[in-house]
């Protein structure tokens, strides 16, 4: 075993005994060593935000300031993370759910009761937030967690981490609920998406890079998403005042988000009178194009786009555009080039906008609303700790729910097989 | 690309084309599929059992009686089949199911419908009639499948799987639907255990060999078990008769499968007075024991335990015995010697009850019951496809409902997020 295999297996080892007796603590314990840690990171602000300033002092000069914003901690930033804590502390619990219950005719009852799923392990970027994040949604649904924030924000990490130990010891939690690893070593991460054994799921947040990073070397089942290429399709049935206004919400609200919308796919029965007006709109905010041959013989300003365009999740002001006969072509176009992470219809024919859902093979699918709605807050769930677009498990934002499993619990008296 | 790769990902394109359609395809033509699978099955009743002799007349000499008895056809057998494609077409439609549904303040109105999961690889040894029932489940569940059975009835499942294709065909559906490895080359089998980008999840079926290859070479999900330590605990409050009705049936009833009892925990308390008992009746059945120190100075006659006893899934007429003192130490054994599949616990005290089934970390526990009910027929689920004891998506037996995800469907009247 490696230094770093051996590292980790001290880690996990401690989490899985930390994780069974957190799965078997109550609702109130849980919510306390949230509240208790809410209450360390007020108390212990000034000097997180010292471990921090350490932090932005090692950054490297070719750094964006972008960058520098995502990792810089205030007062008012501790301060909200320790709300977000107690925010996430009010939160229906999700252990011992019922999710499903029924008799057998030999008198045996089964039950499917929600449990945790074990040890989970958090990878992410810059901003220090995410580790208290993650850390409440993986207490409050019965987890342990191992998190490794970015190499540049050890120090707020630390700071950070040091209050949810105060939580948990609080609470007559084990510390070792939540744990960090010990350095920014880059081969602990390795071993962390190696460790199959002690670790039952990853979850990387982060760009791309990390993402796919991630998806290819881990041995640990991985939730996640690595693109968000979603598609807005505007049917023919389209009330046009209606899909101007959520267009521009879809593509402009916020262009780095997973959840905006990249193409717009328009039926060639409605683009003559309708995509001038959406051009218009997106423009006057800034937006730019790359339009297939049809769209430019619609709106001949439009640029035209290359094989690529339709492939490439902006992340930008850019959208692409593509003229689609219906709906069954603009379902092969995401079929073709979608990432299975979200896409709206704009229609009022409700059969096309059910042929539309039933057909897209994607985590959310939207009905005349925008794309940007891809987000647990929104959702309802209170809190996220990322977005997946994997087949297994869970889809979509992931929130409280999506972090525990299920185990079934039989309850006879005394019935054997024979 | 490896040649083997190559043949993969024509088999996965084709697969994953197929799988489009077939998620789309209603109730009735997915049933249509399998009812006219059974007819051809036993309209080519003849022929099957004649290729299956030819992979009878293959196997070499060193193969076991129980060996070539897995691998038979007999025109019974073949019925069977037909029965069980039928019966699997008589149960109810897992896909379009609305698992969840709430509206948000904005008028937003969400749903999480059951969708399948994609493309599917089946791997499984020697009994032919698992492919046709793998088939079946996916066919009713809107996945596409990929089988690879044994090399040994490799003519017996390429019977079969035309019996299949004639069912999607008479249905109108895409025969890709159902696909099988054109060889036996086991380059082929890792070809699909590393097809991360066409095949959503692996399901490999059979013995502990099979199961760590694939989930240690796999890129895949793997849906599987590898172990089925189970234990039963009789606590000091059980009714004396009852334990020993139930611990002769989750023993011998039938020891080679994967929930049989491995190992008896019994409370210090009551194991004067029941644990002779309880030795009586297994021994009278054939059963051999391997026993703690405890266990021993209760019954002299008992072998002693090894180490390595407790860790032993026996799979056979063995059992091995531990004494414990109460619920926590009874789970401490099972935290450190189970294989999270299935713990059953017999007792009268329903605090004690719950407290063991909070306490266990298994996909399924039982209360006063047989841990030979840990089987999909059992549950009620019509037919498994085979059982899991990973964390992640499901655990326990493997239905229908469980060759299933979700989608998100979000229905607005032209919210935009703002």
């Amino acid at each position: 075993m490696s230094d770093a295999a051996a590292i980790l297996k001290g880690l996990t080892d401690k989490a899985r005994q930390a994780a069974r007796v957190l799965a078997r603590a109550d609702e109130a314990t849980r919510n306390l060593a949230l509240n208790a840690a809410a209450q360390a990171l007020r108390a212990n602000s000034a000097a997180i935000v010292a471990a921090n300033e350490q932090d932005l002092a090692g950054l490297s000069a070719d750094r964006t300031a972008a960058f520098r914003d995502r990792l810089t901690l205030t007062p008012g930033r501790v301060e909200a993370m320790a709300k977000g804590l107690e925010d996430v502390a009010k939160l229906p619990d999700p252990l011992g759910r019922i999710l499903a219950e029924w008799e057998r005719p030999n008198g045996l009852l089964f039950r499917r009761v929600a449990v945790p799923l074990g040890v989970i392990g958090m990878i992410y970027e810059s901003r220090p937030n995410v580790g208290a994040d993650a850390a409440a949604l993986c207490i409050k649904s019965g987890n342990a967690v191992i998190l490794r924030g970015g190499g540049e924000s050890l120090n707020s990490a630390r700071a950070i981490h040091a209050a949810m130990v105060e939580g948990l010891t609080a609470a007559g939690l084990d510390p070792a609920c939540v744990q960090i690893l010990p350095s920014a070593d880059r081969t602990l991460v390795g071993a962390l998406l190696q460790a199959a054994e002690g670790v039952d799921l990853i979850i990387p947040r982060g760009g791309k890079t990390l993402v796919e990073r991630v998806q290819r070397e881990a041995r640990v089942p991985v939730l996640a998403h690595a693109d968000g290429l979603n598609h807005t399709y505007v049917h023919a049935s389209a009330d046009p005042e209606m899909a101007r206004r959520v267009l521009l919400d879809a593509k402009m609200r916020r262009t780095g988000i997973c959840g905006a919308t990249e193409t717009l796919l328009i039926d060639r029965a409605i683009a003559p009178s309708l995509l001038p007006h959406i051009v218009d709109d997106l423009a006057a905010k800034g937006c730019t194009f790359r339009a297939d041959e049809t769209a430019r013989s619609i709106v001949s300003t439009l640029p035209p786009a290359s094989a690529a365009d339709f492939d490439t999740e902006w992340l930008d002001s850019i959208l692409s555009i593509a003229v689609v006969d219906g709906v069954e072509e603009a379902l092969d176009h995401i079929a073709r080039h979608g990432s299975a992470h979200t896409e709206a219809i704009i229609a009022e024919d409700p059969e096309i906008a059910a042929a539309f859902m039933n057909g897209t093979d994607s985590a959310v699918v939207l009905w005349n609303a925008s794309t940007q709605f891809c987000d647990g807050g929104e959702f309802g769930f209170g809190a996220e700790i990322g977005i997946a677009t994997g087949r297994m498990h869970a889809r979509g934002p992931v929130g409280l729910e999506q972090l525990t499993c299920y185990r079934y619990e039989v309850l006879g008296n005394g019935q054997v097989r024979g």
